[in-house]
């Protein structure tokens, strides 16, 4: 399954389609809605591009990266290929028909300009028959040092824990930021500290190592806090405060 | 300014303590509350200790590192010595009456069974004069590469900015622990792509690498999410999702 088809030209297309032609697969084309789009990421694989489907090729394995609303639109194009999508939200049932199909799907948020690693971006691999499986999980090994089964399910749940544990926890930073700026303090000062949170949840659960006033239950911080918040931060600043404590044993 | 005493047993005082005599200082004595602690610190630090603050004797500074709600009732012991209180939330106020008082205040989350390297840990200095500024500002970077300046009201923003940074930040990595145990998969899956959003705020402000079903106001996602989560984390999915929404441009 050497010949590959990338359907889309996103960040997740991108860092997937570099990591898989340095592996040795051949990707034979790249389509985009945007040709332009299509083009941009042709160059880097140095392969053919298209904004037709109508254009694609016979190929191995049809990799559809797009956004998760148009996923449906974009497989109900397809027939008799083997074809996977990338999206941790959406399940095997957008298939519907399909004799091999499945979810190749990698861990990471992915910016265009960040250079990853990609041997390290956790790889979950869902498919609806075990031969077809036992091929992507084989491609996946040869992309990842971490590939895991996982059903739409588990992928689905994955997904929504990792918007807390990222894109939540990222916001945190960011209300940090938004408070020091106003006090003419630098983000960075707050680094080591940070770094320190995340060092110590490598080896012990995140509720083991939870410190701060709310694990303490602290009232009288907590209250001296909220005066210096505005009503947005002070909303998020209790809800939190009260989650901590009510996970406390 | 040599020897020092130190009240107090924590984990602040622990660590502090150490690297005072790792720099050569000479620590006289441990106080607390409890002998047992003062004598499990002492110890370390090769000193004496007591629960006694009339057995303490003459020392060049007295470093009152105890909870935030018993430092009053210890410094209101102590008159006409050099002294600072090593609190995050704590004002200078609290000392009333010293020629020369001041904050020595860490800017981290201790354990006493974790390593630390002190050097890396930001120290913020507050004095209520310049002269013992300068002192204390000496002591800081003989302890630590990054030593500020700073008044009570920036430090009370700051400790406010850790909380969410670090504190709020460990609860989102809580919940998706607690969301992943549910469906049977490991937590460490997503170290990867936490890495990585902490790697991403060294250079850039969180605020303009927020990523997610938030950021992009996928209605169609975060309703989805929201049938999953139970009531608790609902409640936080949506205020944090609404925060992140109003934070957009």
């Amino acid at each position: 399954m050497k010949n590959i088809i990338l359907i889309g030209s996103g960040n997740v297309a991108t860092h997937l389609g570099i990591a898989l032609k340095n592996e040795g697969y051949n990707i034979l084309q790249v389509w985009s809605m945007q040709v332009d789009n299509a083009k941009f990421l042709a160059d880097k694989l140095d392969c053919k591009f298209t904004n037709s489907l109508d254009d694609l090729v016979k190929a191995d394995l049809y990799i559809a990266s797009v956004k998760d609303d148009k996923i449906e639109e974009v497989i109900s194009n397809f027939q008799n290929v083997n074809i996977v999508h990338t999206s941790g939200s959406i399940g095997l049932k957008v298939f519907k028909s399909f004799t091999n199909c499945g979810v190749f799907y990698p861990l990471q948020t992915f910016n265009k300009s960040v250079d990853i690693a990609f041997s390290e971006i956790p790889l979950c691999i869902e498919a609806n028959n075990p031969k077809f499986e036992k091929v992507l999980l084989k491609i996946g090994e040869s992309l990842s040092n971490t590939v895991v089964k996982m059903n739409s399910e588990q992928r689905k749940q994955l997904h929504i824990a990792a918007v807390f544990a990222c894109n939540f926890s990222n916001h945190m930073f960011a209300i940090a930021d938004d408070i020091l700026r106003k006090s003419n303090i630098n983000f960075n000062l707050l680094h080591p500290l940070i770094s320190k949170t995340i060092k110590q949840i490598e080896k012990n659960s995140p509720k083991n190592v939870q410190t701060g006033p709310a694990k303490r239950n602290d009232k009288k911080i907590i209250e001296s806090h909220l005066q210096f918040l505005e009503k947005n931060q002070q909303e998020l600043y209790k809800l939190i405060t009260n989650s901590i404590i009510s996970n406390n044993d």
